[in-house]
């Protein structure tokens, strides 16, 4: 199956944008979890259970796991185990090298870590994208505007008349042959992700920086989704796996996050 | 100590610019090393042990840890702390994320696997290189132009009539408030390389891509060095560690690196 044909059909069963991001920080993880073997991986567990039904993916970033050695390696890999095989895992590793590494790479997250989807910087070109779009059955999301301050140090700089941002997204559309390719918009700019979605009309968006303001949410689904309210991966991180730091933190999660699905649906096509 | 500092230091002492790259793949060392324990780490110990006395760095590429999963990533602890302290280690990441995250990739990189340097790329601008910066004596070499095929996607696009690696190298130059910045260049440009030199006169280049014709050499050392002959990290992988795929893979990789360095010497101002 297609990286896309399992999003949209997840997505659909669970009625679904929603994103949660596992940035699981050992240290701001309820401190009655801290006396497990494996507190992250005991605490992702909870926060899938308490989840599971009302997203489209999850989306583990990879530095929360690295700052934590080996052990932050093995909670990650026993994380993407757990994760029901229906929901992708987007592994945001944001990853970007010559051919054989990014072949290495590639086996890490794919393989390894049996991730549906990773995230990959352009700066090196198609090569350093070519061997994640060897495999077929999953997605490469390419960074494309981010939603960071830093984004307008090169990303909106103007090449022939047009960001950089801009060339970027139609490239991908060109290296998108086997239907495996998707960007990184940030929600933070609603007139360039409109622009984006303009160019590219039929691949999935990851959507980081989302905040709690309904108009932002609006703007996000408005112009992030395609025509059928479906495509736009709508992530948020620390306001869902952290909404309590106390025993509830998974009743807390599932709360804000039926919250943040509820009001991203508002503003999806109705059928 | 600052990295360039220490790096000097070593340069001096062993009289080299050679990088040998740790691109360890566990398919590719000898059949005899199989049967050992944790045969990346014992192939990386006797690289280190036969050509320690003739680099000025240690480059291990992230991917092809990563590739093998946990055991991977130990394997690469082990061989960090096997380096000997007076020899930097840039660990080849490549990372790129918003500054959270990369809080996280720092202390992955420089506080668990004691990192000296570590790539880094330009993308996402300067607060995704930020919390690098952070740590004095480190250094963060980030992406300018690179030496793969690929390059031409973004890093050629004119900006205002200039290239965007040319961009990213003044960038660069202006975050280098600590003296802990470095460019990564590639060696296959050498015009390239020359220009980015009178951009960065005093940044440290890690240069990767470097064949074996003696003119490349040549302009490499020629344009990638700064006035003293030094600064330059020429980084040579395959060549040197794959040099035998037999019992010799060490003397062999030697002999290599040995050649590399002197032929480098070649070029270099005489003091």
């Amino acid at each position: 199956m297609r990286f896309i044909d399992k999003l949209r059909k997840v997505s659909q069963k669970n009625n679904s944008l929603v994103c949660v991001g596992l940035d699981t920080d050992e240290r701001k993880i309820p401190p009655f979890l801290k006396s497990e073997e494996d507190p992250v991986f005991k605490f992702n567990r909870e926060i899938i259970d308490s989840t599971g039904d009302l997203v489209c993916a999850y989306k583990p970033n990879m530095g929360f796991y690295e700052a934590l050695g080996t052990k932050g390696w093995e909670a990650l890999r026993k994380t993407c185990e757990y994760i029901p095989s229906e929901i992708p895992i987007i592994l945001d590793a944001k990853r970007g090298d010559i051919g054989n590494t990014a072949q290495m790479y590639a086996r890490a997250l794919y393989e390894v870590m049996k991730a549906d989807a990773v995230t990959v910087s352009p700066y090196m070109g198609r090569d350093a994208i070519q061997p994640f779009l060897e495999y077929e059955g999953k997605c490469a999301f390419i960074l494309c505007l981010t939603s960071n301050e830093g984004a307008k140090d090169f990303q909106l700089s103007m090449i022939a008349g047009r960001p950089l941002y801009e060339i970027v997204a139609e490239k991908v559309l060109s290296w998108n042959e086997r239907g495996n390719c998707g960007l990184v918009v940030g929600a933070t700019y609603p007139d360039q992700l409109k622009r984006i979605r303009e160019i590219a009309p039929t691949l999935p968006f990851l959507i980081p920086g989302v905040g709690t303001q309904a108009g932002e949410v609006e703007s996000t689904v408005k112009y992030g989704a395609d025509e059928n309210g479906e495509l736009a991966i709508i992530n948020s991180s620390r306001a869902i796996i952290y909404a309590s730091s106390g025993r509830d933190f998974a009743s807390a999660a599932r709360t804000e996050a039926l919250r943040l699905r509820d009001l991203i649906n508002l503003y999806r096509p109705t059928k």
